[in-house]
């Protein structure tokens, strides 16, 4: 495509980045009462009231800021929002006694539920090291090392490798079945590969650098597909394929049957989950100094999956969930699936040249750009049918914040200047 | 056998023990001009006069004479001489910047060696926890729980499982090869049991219990023949089978070829380690709380191997390494798995009332007090011909005290004096 084609993508992404997306957020996201972010908005915008703070909401929130802030937007407001998201989770959300972040507190910070963890935790990680990247405010990465030390000593499991996942208080593991104590997950290594990635962006020790690389291989060796190269969502302890099962404590609003069971629970993958991985793969690479091409196959696997699969060519956007062979189970429309498949297609077009990543790209572009966002108030639709119609209305809830909205755009647009820019050297 | 028999066999270990080991030890091991212990002991029991002191040879020193105090030997006199060696452990080779103990100082306490080496590191863990229950000093638990911690954050593996072995000063991996980096062995995983076994008995703590259960779940999972149930000795990281080699840091005189190659370097197992593993992981077990049952079909073959390939039935004693399926490559006498052999096979005589477990014990505790013994000083010879005539004639060196002989003396009058007991109940 033109480099018109590829600057006017870039100027819708980032006019709804700046005008609509963060101004959403600035305008309405700080609890000026009890500290942290209020994170409940009905589709008006307005509060809708549930008396809750989740550390995936507020630690995602510190993130966004914080990153955005990193990435030039905001003009230090975002960076004094970071602040007043971190000044919170320190204070109220951090175990003094035991070590580690509380799931969740009510409004006024009092804790709703003590358990840890590990996905939550990997935000922390996540959050807090983007936040002393960006603002070089220490306290982030203090705590983000503590975090990191209390996994490699609660969390890891020193006989079959990996991470489990669902610990009590005192970090001593849950029971088996949903509350997860006897699972590993595709989506808590995932998250603490990302965690990881900018922990050592962060603070260059060789230490996070191996651990990054020992969850690289992990999730490469392991957790994908033997065959198809995609994700693989849940295993028993020794890394046996578990039958998907939904857990008691949850960070999203996934599709289960009434009695907790996917319909194909021991076939199942999402594509936007699988673009995901591989942009975050790319990136942990990137940072680790390791050249793309070491993992060329498995990218490969994990892109051309979603684009021979997973990507609605007639209503546009991307499907939730299908086969590893390949056939489409659930052709909803979920929102983080379309902002994690902009960035990781724009990754694919440029790293292989290949015009079909483009053509992937453009079509969930528009589906995002005519459909997904609720332009009246800014921010996103968290689920729509296959045809564009919401489903759910909510602007933001305790799952749905801006982490994948604001970084969806953050992060394209970033591969977008960089296509521009590599076509101006070479042209 | 009678009561007779087996109180007659004790009263040989009894007066072993307190008349010729802990005089040993107690008249020459304390060096009062730089604090630590001397433990480089000719024939004669004369100072050889090696300047150095070896991680191995403190802790082992230091378990040695907690172990004997806590089993009611020594009259306090044990628990001073344990403190001595704690005093000089924690100021001289711990490292205040790093975290972790030195691999060697000199005499004085000039640090020669500052690697840290997981085999070692398990014997401060070991020691420092039997010194807390011995003598209630809460350094002791204190510094065992700090090396724990670093084991759980630099050494173990969270790809693969397991723990890697080799590290720099800085708790980098060391290289490929004979450095180790690239290794996992039978040697460490066991003596980590055995150290968890002794911290979780000292702390009660449940994330010692569940290390500890992993590390079993590994040896018994994949570090023990599958088919003989013998332990291998080397491994990949992956834990594909790796031909032995040496090390380049190593921590025992053991038997290589010039070039450091093992002769069936992919087929070679020690009767005597797969006895010690057996008991540790029956006293591991005990500690636990778990019944000996759930490990059966382990402990028969570690047990059962060694008896009836191990066994050296025309000149007594228990031979040093053969092959998996049996055959016997080496049959030379090591002190250490003399030791180790007497311990074990009360155990399987007491768990599984065989009397061949019986006749073997009975014919290793000949082999012993009539040729290992050097009853001219007190301690054993550290290598002997099949026939029984002394190889090496040290008494002690970097590698060779106290901890194998004193503790094979404690456990064995412990068992008999468990059989005796319980004779008499029944009886």
């Amino acid at each position: 495509m033109t480099n018109e084609t590829l600057q006017q993508h870039r100027q819708e992404l980032y006019d709804h980045l700046t005008n609509e997306l963060l101004p959403f957020w600035t305008s309405r996201a700080a609890d000026y009462v009890n500290g942290g972010f209020i994170t409940h908005f009905d589709q008006f915008g307005n509060d809708s009231g549930e008396d809750e703070k989740s550390l995936i909401a507020q630690t995602r929130s510190i993130y966004t800021y914080s990153s955005a802030h990193r990435a030039g937007y905001g003009n230090g407001k975002l960076a004094e929002l970071a602040k007043h998201g971190v000044d919170y989770l320190l204070s109220r959300m951090w175990d003094e006694e035991q070590g580690g972040f509380y799931w969740m507190t009510n409004r006024k910070g009092e804790v709703l539920n003590n358990q840890k963890i590990v996905y939550g935790q990997s935000f922390a990680i996540y959050c807090l090291s983007e936040y002393t990247l960006a603002t070089g405010d220490p306290r982030g990465v203090e705590y983000a090392q503590k975090v990191f030390d209390l996994l490699q000593k609660y969390a890891a499991d020193t006989c079959y490798g990996g991470y489990f996942e669902m610990f009590h208080r005192d970090w001593t593991l849950k029971g088996p079945g949903p509350a997860g104590g006897d699972r590993k997950t595709l989506d808590a290594h995932m998250h603490l590969m990302e965690a990881f990635t900018t922990l050592y962006e962060c603070t260059q020790q060789p230490i996070h650098h191996r651990k990054l690389q020992e969850v690289i291989d992990l999730l490469v060796g392991k957790i994908m597909h033997p065959t198809y190269g995609t994700g693989v969502p849940q295993f028993w302890a020794d890394w046996q394929v578990a039958p998907q099962i939904k857990f008691d404590v949850i960070w999203g609003w996934d599709r289960f049957t009434e009695d907790g069971v996917k319909r194909a629970a021991e076939d199942n993958t999402s594509y936007g989950h699988n673009v995901e991985f591989a942009w975050l793969l790319l990136h942990a690479l990137a940072i680790l100094g390791t050249l793309p091409e070491t993992y060329r196959d498995q990218l490969i696997k994990s892109f051309s999956h979603a684009v021979d699969h997973g990507i609605d060519w007639e209503f546009g956007g991307v499907f939730v969930e299908g086969s590893h062979s390949g056939q489409v189970y659930d052709r909803e429309k979920e929102f983080w699936q379309q902002a994690e498949v902009l960035i990781g297609l724009l990754d694919a077009y440029q790293l292989f040249s290949d015009e079909t990543y483009w053509k992937a790209y453009s079509n969930v572009h528009r589906f995002v750009l005519d459909k997904m966002v609720n332009h009246a108030v800014g921010e996103w639709w968290p689920l729509m049918t296959r045809q564009g119609v919401p489903i759910w209305t909510h602007m933001s809830h305790s799952w749905k914040i801006n982490y994948h909205t604001v970084r969806s755009m953050v992060q394209s647009i970033r591969r977008l200047d960089l296509l521009l820019k590599n076509r101006n050297f070479s042209g």
